[in-house]
């Protein structure tokens, strides 16, 4: 906090030091994406006056990016679940998300989220956001076709299944192959157009300015090459993304993650809105955590198979989703050189043709014996792996892992095994789920539990309901930013 | 940051509302454990007016409940490492720390504290601390005779040995029994005793005293149930320890050991130096991290026998620290409702008489199927795993998890395990490894690196040498207090 004579996100600027105003306004959020949008309509809806400063030159953020298979249900189920014929409880939804996360769930986000999740569901409606009544029953990462409603985490998987009933939440938008995300940007986009909303582009947010009881009363972005000095009379929302492009933040904060795998987000996530809300005195929660997956399927019949280590040991019940796997597959290569997928021909199927692994095959056999020498794992190991699976999968049960009779199937010659080691082909992409400390309701606290009056966030700028790739489910983000901007859009416009 | 009427940790107070100095010093320390000492030797030697605020009633922290064996060498080998035998290259020690701590290690404290260790060797001895030039050759957590130097770490194990050659640098002070810790705090307490440093015992540091350019002008301090100002004119020094004491700082920034492990330190290990730092502007690394373990050794005859989880597959070599076993076994845990250690008899030897671990025996046999049935693990998995793990030690090399050969020995029967579940009776001790963020020179840093004037911090309030348990090794982490104590002492002074 030495004064430096260049502007930085952790050193904010004090308010008595400003003498104009470039711009004044009620709310200044910085981020045009899935959580900045929200906010701004909610904020706008609600009387106040607002302006989003973004970086890039359109709107989009990360959600745009993404596949947006909004998680959403509870409640006894949301129009979509219904008319597929699932009820859905909000406790299950409750406990369900509790077992993903444990210990490091937020349970009063996690409720929050799921007692107003059909909320959330006629909000996005009401917006034009178009869902199917129809269910897509595959295995899949991400829905190609129109339909809505899929599995997309672990919840018919092991040991979920111990806590809560499966229940698909996935809500994937009508639209043709992999085009959720920018089509619920494109429509949240034209929510806040149509509303008084002024929307600044190719504008950095730099550091907040806070007055000398800490409260936050604008902040200082750069437009035109120049720094403007924003008043924002309610507060600031910083919806800025996550920190999967920072390497720097990445390997201080998320050394676990630092170690070659491919960031998935927009370049404007570099962590530039939780270093400003540090600046200002936030604290923060899950930075050591990141979403990180081996996205073995489709084809979904690769989950036939297994994975395993140097030691030709499993590690993981494969019929989980692959965030779980990529996690625990991560975690394994701390003590083990190669991981690889041994499947049969059969299971391999269309892998060439569908897959996005992007994992080479490291060996073929007609027996074991000889795939286990060519991927020089110790004798015997792969042969007692797989021989103890295939008498597992004849009797439906698999007393190691767990996975579901339905994905247990003998291994029958001949034998591919991928190699699916980290730097030897396979895709393994990651961003970051840790961030600033808030409350439900957006406002930002510090390290203590305190509100930094006129300061809110949302999106991965803040910790949210995901914590870890290994509970996460796909839509949970997309479903997380939109509801918690909206309430942080709400809560600033009080 | 939101003006309340208490005084909290993360709210500091601004130098500008300080009405009048209730205590005037150069460098104010708050903390009189290993680097609290250290640093006030340092200052006062530097000429500096030196005041240590202790929360305790006496000095101590948490190195004077350690065994304190100090991790040193490097630069040829300290007197103790050569009079025993022992070559130490500087680079091999720097070698051997780097592959502890991988993208964790902070490679400028390391090499800072390695180029300096005969230098802090001298320094101690100076002191008055004694080393008797002998070495204890066996297999211990602990040194309970007087003898020096010893293997305290992961150097004779794999995948280290693979990065650097094995060489002992843990130093146990010469005094009987389990006495390093507070033999060394007696020693360092009468050198701060014999210079001209105030000491102020029960004084609870409250928050650091900040000015308008964010620069630490003191700290408030409560004595006698009063709030006094303590202006230091050169700097606060924060040695206030970890964090392990603080349930919720525990839960929230490193929750993987939020699960019913025992914490280690002293009940000041509160996390409040590091809240302090943090409201001044601080930056800090690593706080997800603990040391954990499980101390399966004494007796070191254990270490002939294997670990398994509850599919019967081992996971980690087993001649390898108890820290890293203990990390391996807590994150094998997550997917493993048990974790067992298999032996014979023959290896269990004086276990009863001699552990600290208190793992209950969950089964014995004649046979590993009769003991397999026993522990309830699939059928055929614990043979699979005891006669591969014969065979291989038949020939002296473990191809999975390359334990040495000289703890390579077959098992037989008859057969004992102990139960090393978390919760189910063994003792899984920790502390925490995350703090501020400090140069090696003791300056505290903000996120972005830059120099926050007038605070400086040493010990486990910051992120030091040792990063992770699977990596750690006895004394490092008293090496490190005591050094960076020192680091920050001095440039404090300057």
């Amino acid at each position: 906090m030495s004064q430096t004579n260049k502007t930085t996100a952790t050193t904010p600027r004090n308010s008595k030091d400003i003498t104009h105003w470039d711009i004044e306004t009620d709310i200044a959020i910085i981020g045009f994406g899935g959580a900045g949008a929200s906010a701004a309509i909610e904020s706008a809806d609600a009387g106040s006056k607002v302006s989003i400063f973004e970086l890039a030159s359109a709107s989009g953020g990360s959600t745009a990016l993404s596949s947006a298979e909004i998680y959403m249900g509870g409640n006894g189920g949301t129009p979509v679940q219904q008319a597929c014929g699932y009820h859905d409880d909000t406790e299950n939804m409750v406990n369900y998300l509790k077992a993903c996360f444990g210990n490091q769930a937020d349970e009063a986000k996690i409720r929050h989220y799921c007692e107003n999740s059909i909320g959330h569901y006629n909000w996005l409606t009401g917006l034009g956001v178009p869902f199917k009544l129809s269910e897509l029953k595959e295995r899949a990462i991400m829905a190609l076709t129109d339909d809505c409603l899929l599995f997309t985490g672990n919840e018919k998987a092991y040991p979920f299944t111990e806590h809560a009933s499966p229940v698909p939440r996935g809500h994937n938008l009508q639209v043709e192959g992999d085009n959720g995300g920018p089509l619920l940007m494109k429509i949240l986009t034209e929510a806040v157009n149509s509303r008084a909303v002024d929307v600044h582009y190719d504008s950095r947010a730099l550091t907040l300015i806070v007055n000398d009881a800490g409260d936050v009363d604008g902040i200082v972005v750069r437009i035109d090459q120049q720094e403007k000095n924003v008043r924002a009379r309610k507060g600031v929302i910083l919806c800025a993304g996550g920190f999967c492009m920072n390497e720097d933040m990445v390997k201080k904060y998320a050394p676990t993650f630092d170690c070659g795998l491919i960031p998935i987000g927009n370049p404007g996530d570099t962590g530039s809105g939780i270093l400003m809300g540090m600046g200002a005195g936030a604290g923060t929660s899950n930075m050591h955590e990141c979403f990180v997956s081996l996205p073995y399927y489709p084809p979904a019949s690769l989950t036939y198979g297994i994975l395993v280590n140097d030691k030709a040991q499993r590690f993981i019940n494969e019929d989980c989703y692959h965030g779980r796997v990529g996690y625990n597959a991560l975690i394994a290569q701390r003590n083990s050189s190669r991981i690889y997928f041994i499947t049969d021909v059969e299971g391999y199927g269309d892998y060439e043709k569908m897959s996005y692994l992007g994992a080479t095959v490291a060996g073929t056999g007609d027996s074991i014996a000889e795939l286990e020498q060519e991927l020089t794992l110790p004798e015997g190991s792969l042969q007692y792996t797989v021989d103890t699976y295939n008498k597992h999968a004849e009797t439906g049960d698999d007393p190691y892992f767990h996975k579901h009779e339905a994905w247990l199937r003998p291994i029958k010659p001949p034998y591919v095994a991928l190699d699916c080691t980290l730097g030897r082909g396979p895709f393994y992409p990651f961003f970051t789920l840790g961030g600033l400390d808030t409350l439900p309701s957006g406002e930002v606290l510090t390290p203590e539990g305190n509100i930094i009056k006129g300061l809110y966030a949302a999106g991965r700028t803040t910790a949210g309901i995901p914590r870890t790739a290994a509970g996460y489910a796909s839509g949970m983000s997309v479903g997380d930013v939109t509801y918690f901007g909206r309430m942080a859009g709400k809560t600033a416009s009080l």
